[in-house]
């Protein structure tokens, strides 16, 4: 399998490629904004594409050329402002859908927050509020297709190492979990079938992530 | 016919209210944020609802209780930053048309922004860029309901004096139309039922506006 990972350069997506170059069985394209920012993913054995999220549907698509599935794990962080979260979170998103569409890839993986709910929206500190509406909006976009997609909502993300070991249901209490364990998850749903049409939130627990998925 | 106006308070929803209140056909529930705005419209003989657009779905629902129509032309305006951007002119208009749906009320007015579609998006200049992504999805929204909408792209809002003259068709040549044309407008959108399913842009022109909105 090949797999287009959409925000490869951050965290959860520098775990995922190396994972998905590790498992032997897939290929990685990483899906980044800077070629300097290539060198990393090629020492994995990775393939790379140059593309900005910011940009049309169609170079996304390009991007998204014979791969079996996408996931979208870009996020414009917590350093900029909501004008990159609406851009980013939000309309990243949806591009990169209706790119999959644009290139008949069916298979879907969205890493989106731990709770985007009406209610979360709702209950939000100011602060937050864009995140998680903009959040809510690129998921809702994506369960209105027809693509094979799964919702994955993380808690608390950590940089700690992975234990390998998450609790993961439709809901469960919030908590933490680590960026390189939610990697590992992703890859999980990947190789699961089982997970299309559904979503998710995962923190850190005691089921072995393989265990968890297959379990979903 | 009773008619809720979401945004009131804005330009354009007073000059609304008036344009309803003196048409002797209609009644209008001016939906506002704070009670000392309620002078206005209570002196023109209109009814108020004291509701704030970033609250529940559930509140705008009960403001919507009972009326034929809802106009929304709410906006978070020039003076704040895109996180109201994403509150207001996203997620309010989205909670206005979710509540719409809880009471029961089939026609909806949506005030869009000239050109919303994803060519507008990716030529928008960086700090246009969020308004333009808001009105995109909550008029994709919008498109997606069963409710009998009209979505109306007027040009360059000025506050000139009305002229009760515009050109309006799904695509007009850019311009500039006041705002107090586009009340007019929208009064005639609610008159007529040629108008449902339909999005049209408008710009100051030479056709009267009743005429104008007939021909669509």
């Amino acid at each position: 399998m090949k797999i287009l990972v959409v925000g490869a350069n951050g965290q959860i997506g520098k775990h995922l490629v190396k994972t998905i170059q590790e498992s032997g069985k897939s290929i990685a394209r990483a899906m980044i904004r800077k070629q300097e920012q290539a060198s990393y993913f090629e020492s994995l054995g990775a393939e790379t594409s140059v593309v900005n999220i910011e940009g049309e549907i169609a170079d996304i698509a390009k991007a998204a050329e014979e791969v079996d599935a996408i996931v979208f794990t870009a996020g414009s962080g917590p350093h900029t402002g909501p004008d990159k979260t609406i851009a980013v979170d939000l309309d990243g998103a949806v591009k990169t859908i209706e790119a999959a569409k644009v290139a008949g890839v069916k298979r879907f993986i969205m890493v989106s927050s731990f709770d985007t709910t009406r209610n979360a929206i709702q209950e939000a500190p100011d602060s937050f509020k864009p995140y998680v509406i903009a959040k809510h909006y690129a998921d809702e976009w994506l369960r209105e297709t027809d693509l094979d997609y799964t919702i994955v909502h993380p808690g608390a993300l950590t940089n700690d190492q992975g234990t390998g070991q998450v609790y993961a249901a439709t809901e469960v209490a919030r908590g933490s979990v680590s960026r390189e364990d939610v990697a590992s998850v992703i890859y999980e749903c990947i190789e699961n079938h089982s997970t299309i049409g559904k979503a998710f939130q995962v923190v850190s627990g005691e089921t072995p992530i393989k265990e968890a998925i297959k379990k979903l």
